[in-house]
């Protein structure tokens, strides 16, 4: 066996790896959700508990100078909580949060990061239960979140054809937020519509509300967090399934728009740009209104078929995508 | 407001600025065990959820020459799995793994080390739920165990008064054994019973049968990660009371012994050496035979007291001790 790295195998090799380590999951009939979608979830008593971890390692997953201490606590949390309105109903009950700190960090920067947490968690009428600190070279944030509801957990496997292929709300704000600074840096003055872009970038706010209104019609459902041309790609092959893109009915915000005004600019951002942590979810055609009625923010951007192929349509004519997404390794 | 930095205030003041920005456990009625106990645990139905999270950094909690990537598998989980023991009787059942990952890195280093979570995880029966991997510049091993139970749980603040204190095995070993490591390094040739100190250090072993056993007799428990000191002092001050240790009473192995023959060096180890993973706790006088009989590893070090204080007695005479524990900041 040649003995390769991490960077020459990528993160689908190391999935690989882990995946292969444990076929567990099937063996405990509890286990509603194993590896490999937004939570792991089990059954206790009447009740399901899904859990979900992340973790924010400075400079790779934000850089200090981009986000303000509290932001950088807010979205921790918010992207946490994201997962679990992945789920479908899970209300959110307690959050855990380990922290690597280097022994420089101030004191305000401490205080503000946890005033992060706080505000997140109040907001979800969450309780921040416990964790743990420990000293590291780089902050790292390590957030557990433990949900718990007793409606159906909602998969990422379960589009059926003719199903249609739904999100809540516009694409493309929070890359191309991260776009900017990466380009002018934090001392470029920017202009107001940039400065929402970047807002954006830095403020995501988890669709759990969205969720519970519309979960129980829904056949599946994920998290946009790498970007919409992921989660398309997840959901469809998960459920085994191919899938029909309409890339004119991604829907942009108006921000968006004013500040990049290429058609092709907005959808890269859209389908590539990540963070925006909007809803993916597929629903039978008959039910399509009235989900709109209960969030009217929703948009339709596709329907699913048995081709096992993603394609992507513009105005009617196919289009070639090229994948320029986030690569973790 | 000084903005002081972290290493000026200590791991002290970074759980004082924490704690100040957590009272919401106190309004929430179904949290058993809050912030500040070796878990956490809320009630969920007829059951209690107990979560517990710790994070291992390279460099700062172990060193990749000094230990072998199975073993720091097996380590990650067995000291959270520790801290599950030191709840009483429950039952780990999920873990989740962060994993921060140099992109160097090699496959097998990463095969190996999941071969350790696997194994540590097949010994307690229990599932390897789910987690994520991502870019770091060193390893990062980010463990949350969930565990469930129905007895009661034993925190760590309910010793009383003429209760004895009581340890599940020796203690000194681990300390010992990473001692030798920053002595004289990985390239020196060991003597056998400097081998099995460092095995020790590397391969810790959760009590969890023990707690089981015992649990329900119990006044108050924990698990001793930092050294036997640390753990007397967090038991005695929680459950707001005092209590006299008895040094020559303390159990060190005979592996300790040969290596180092001074009592002094000895008990050094067994109260500052960390990372010995053995449970201590106590137990009305009444019930000490009982629980020797369950678990005949068990010796008694000492008793608590309305005192307030923490006296180390040798031979019935006095002693001063000073800390030389380890500082986390």
């Amino acid at each position: 066996m040649k003995n390769k790295n991490i960077s020459s195998i990528g993160e689908v090799g190391l999935i690989g790896i882990i995946k292969n380590q444990f076929a567990t999951s099937k063996n405990n009939k509890n286990i509603v959700v194993g590896i490999g979608d937004d939570c792991f979830c089990f059954r206790l008593g009447k009740n399901t508990i899904c859990i979900t971890k992340d973790m924010l390692i400075e400079g790779v997953h934000f850089k200090k100078d981009w986000i303000t201490p509290q932001e950088l606590g807010e979205k921790a949390i918010e992207v946490n909580i994201s997962d679990i309105a992945a789920m479908g109903n899970v209300k959110p009950e307690y959050a855990f949060i380990g922290l690597g700190i280097p022994p420089i960090t101030s004191k305000i920067f401490i205080r503000n990061l946890f005033k992060g947490f706080k505000a997140a968690c109040d907001r979800h009428k969450m309780t921040i239960a416990g964790g743990d600190t420990v000293k590291s070279d780089k902050i790292i944030i390590s957030v557990t979140i433990v949900g718990a509801g007793k409606d159906k957990i909602i998969k990422r496997n379960g589009a059926k054809t003719g199903d249609v292929i739904g999100v809540t709300n516009t694409f493309g704000d929070a890359g191309a937020g991260v776009a900017l600074l990466y380009k002018y840096g934090t001392k470029h003055k920017y202009a107001k519509n940039e400065r929402l872009l970047i807002l954006k970038q830095n403020n995501p706010r988890a669709r759990l509300s969205e969720s519970k209104k519309i979960s129980k019609h829904l056949t599946s459902l994920t998290d946009a967090s790498d970007g919409l041309y992921v989660s398309v790609n997840l959901l469809t092959r998960d459920s085994n399934k191919g899938s029909d893109i309409y890339m004119d009915q991604i829907p942009v915000s108006k921000t968006l728009k004013k500040v990049f005004k290429e058609t092709k600019e907005q959808l890269d951002f859209a389908l590539f740009g990540a963070e925006d942590y909007e809803l993916v979810f597929t629903v039978p055609e008959t039910k399509a209104r009235l989900i709109k009625k209960l969030v009217p923010q929703i948009s339709y951007i596709g329907k699913i078929n048995s081709s096992k192929k993603v394609r992507y349509f513009y105005n009617g004519k196919k289009q070639k995508i090229k994948c320029s997404g986030f690569k973790h390794f």
